[in-house]
């Protein structure tokens, strides 16, 4: 097994040119192989799962239950992308047959969508499985027919370099890794890659994205950045469920020791909420946990502290010198203190770190929604009596938040048909998409129109015998008749 | 009527305030009403066609007949647009209903897309009417339900103001005019302005595109910039129809003097070709225009100049000092000179100028398409025992083009549910969008997802009785059934 380390140019050069390579092949090939190919390796991960879990325990320090099921997921996912493809629809198949009354200006014109080429993916150092090499941006850029160049994540490198061993196996040369920020840089500037999915820190996410849009030739470049998920509780909901509420906010913040991109990281409460206590007990009761690399430990230490020297801001639970092993930080404001104090106090602390913010009366509590910066996700607890202040807290949410999650916890992504997984800036660089569910495939192609082209060098899905059986769009009506069928 | 001229800063300010604040109610109305309102539009210009036209002709010098074509092809652009916004399938309505066997981890989740907000969209000078005031970015933007603030082209001030005038009727403050390059630097960069859309110059786009991804919140710019549009011609097609093709060529890269994002800016023909004489005489015979604007004209000017100094070009039409009122030029090359010239012989000519390449053999053909860059589209004419070399060719051009034709010319884009206008770099700044086209609404949406929400907080869109009638994907499977109905 080969640890990825720093990539050099001529390697970089070599990788680049082969997966390039593999593209015209690995894009024309029928959506029922990528399927299957994408399910070979969702099995090759299953069957060494206990292995491979003790690798991802080793080098991350997360809990062998989560990465369980956290590989769950992950090969769940390879699964659902692969009936994606077969499904069809994200080839958005479009026939507009030649009108015969004007056939000179309105001719025959059939567009599908086509892979983009070279995918560059960024592993996740908090998702080893599920956002790393085998994860949701690889599988879904396969499934769009796209080689992928994955830069490995340095706080798994092991693990990276078995799983990849893995993909590869399947993929061949449309699959490789490499390692190192200089090579990172490099790939994202070169002329054959022809997009880049990326999840991580705002900072990371910023100066990548930013050689992305300033190359010659500028590239799509979907990052999924930082994300605070703020959740507004309203009176009647403590009154109902109080308890309930602080202890399922203290098992959302503090999940794999908060390092989650939908970990809570405001939670609006009444004043007077009476609450303290309760969150207080719950967030000892979690106690100390390593965190993934102690970079990312001096990270949320830093960034604690600082929050704690804000103005107008207590702590409640936590928030001590404990810099390894950090211990659940809740710390407590006013909505006064959020709308005027730094903008930290409004960002992403990754780490086990909360803040609870106190507003006074249904106007602020509509306030708060304006106060949030671009999130993953916006959580509402309300009861039935909220419906007038709901409706006003959601319409400010709508612009702030990619999924509004109700009565619930915002930590915990279904990957789905409907799942969005993204949000305005700075959740993600690219509002559009998602890096979840179904739509995740979209990211990585782009209509392609064919005008009066004889049947034989229409791609399948355009052919007049839907030979792939998928829905079409024919002359308006969407359908999965042959063309001239009907 | 108020001439647009140069926006002040606060007046800049008012127009954003008063647009955004109407982002709401417009994204939250019914498509059904927006769906009027553009036809309500349409209505409007169909009924001052005769002024419309007579107006832009003097601002433009553009034919008549030509007008009232593009107006014509405007106003059903509008109408079109209001299918699409009822036909409702750009929602992506998508529900994934709980799954009873783990509500928990398996939650209702329901996702729609939803209007991004204020469009910033710049008026083209080249089609007074379907790329300007109430053109395609426009209509797809406020069918989306985004409010638009249009940045008016300085070659047609007062048809801007006019048209502005009539949009303005049927959508109040969520549509207003800008003028001058400091408004539209300002309105670019402004935290209401959710996304932008271009159509014009290369370098001008660049400029806009870097402003808008430079953002402290990138937010997506939709740029159509330059086009090449390359077109193929097998030895074949020149023995079975030369002539035809000669005359089509001709008629295609003169066509409104030139002056057409598709406009076809590199014929390649087979050596020996023998269609010199029947090109040279069609070009004659098409006489000097004036272009739209003595800048574009001096532009052209400048750049035919360039081309016909480069080694081994040399000039079969045209190519004078003809600086206001341009022939057109034809100028002649060889492959192996473009592949070693510089880069300008490869790039758009905005004007009636454009160049034949001469190629040698099958080989020379296919690697012709490697030599041409991203274009809005890529002709191909060629016959039925061409097959194997064009399967070759269009298999290069894939990647080069976002529309292919097929034995015709490119000129011409017809407005329907399957177009690709749009193509990579540098033909838009966006390969996977569309700037024509149904498709043309989807750069102004994003979708939201909602998770475990009451049926009365949810818009009508995911509701379980599908009030809309739209097809919604329902637990994977597409439906215009109610939830639960099944």
């Amino acid at each position: 097994m080969m640890i990825p380390t720093g990539t050099t140019g001529p390697e970089l050069d070599r990788i680049l040119a082969a997966a390039a390579a593999t593209a015209p092949d690995l894009g024309g090939s029928p959506a029922a192989r990528r399927a299957a190919m994408l399910r070979d390796v969702a099995d090759r991960l299953d069957d060494r799962r206990d292995s491979l879990v003790a690798l991802a325990e080793r080098e991350t320090h997360l809990p062998p239950a989560r990465l369980v099921s956290e590989l769950a997921r992950t090969t769940g996912q390879l699964r659902f992308m692969s009936d994606v493809v077969v499904d069809g629809a994200w080839l958005g198949a479009t026939i507009d047959t030649a009108d015969p009354a004007d056939p000179l200006l309105r001719p025959d014109v059939r567009s599908v969508h086509v892979p983009l080429g070279v995918v560059l993916v960024f592993a996740a150092g908090n998702f080893p499985f599920a956002f790393s090499v085998a994860g949701g941006d690889t599988a879904s850029a396969l499934a769009a027919g796209c080689p992928v160049v994955l830069k490995v994540h340095d706080g798994h490198p092991q693990l990276s370099a078995r799983v990849g061993e893995l993909v590869k196996a399947v993929f061949g040369d449309a699959f490789a890794l490499i390692a190192g920020v200089e090579a990172a840089r490099a790939a994202v500037v070169d002329r054959r890659v022809r997009a880049a999915a990326f999840t991580g820190s705002t900072a990371g996410g910023r100066a990548l994205f930013d050689l992305a849009t300033g190359r010659q030739d500028p590239i799509p470049f979907y990052g999924e950045l930082g994300s605070v998920n703020p959740v507004f509780v309203t009176p009647a909901a403590v009154q109902a469920r109080g308890d309930e509420i602080a202890d399922g906010y203290v098992a959302s913040f503090t999940l794999a020791t908060g390092q989650m991109c939908t970990k809570p990281g405001l939670l609006f409460l009444p004043a007077g909420h009476g609450l303290d206590e309760r969150i207080a007990a719950g967030a000892a009761g979690v106690g100390a946990a390593r965190m993934l690399e102690d970079r990312i430990a001096e990270g949320h230490a830093t960034k604690r502290a600082a929050l704690r020297e804000v103005a107008g801001v207590r702590v409640l639970a936590g928030g001590g010198d404990d810099l390894a092993e950090p211990r659940p930080t809740v710390l407590v404001t006013s909505l006064a203190a959020l709308a005027a104090g730094p903008a930290l106090l409004r960002e992403e602390c990754f780490g086990p770190t909360s803040v609870v913010v106190e507003y006074d009366g249904p106007d602020e509590l509509v306030a708060a929604a304006g106060l949030v910066e671009g999130s993953l996700t916006a959580t509402v607890h309300a009861e039935p009596g909220d419906a007038a202040v709901v409706e006003r807290l959601v319409a400010g949410l709508r612009d702030r938040a990619g999924r509004v999650v109700w009565n619930g916890w915002p930590t915990g992504v279904r990957v789905g048909w409907a799942m969005q997984h993204g949000g305005p800036w700075p959740a993600s660089t690219s509002t559009s998409h998602t890096s979840v569910g179904a739509a995740a495939i979209n990211r990585f192609t782009r209509p392609l129109a064919f005008q009066n082209t004889p049947q034989a060098h229409l791609p399948p899905a355009l052919r007049d015998r839907n030979e792939l059986g998928i829905p079409r769009r024919v002359d308006g009506v969407v359908t999965t008749a042959d063309v001239g069928a009907r």
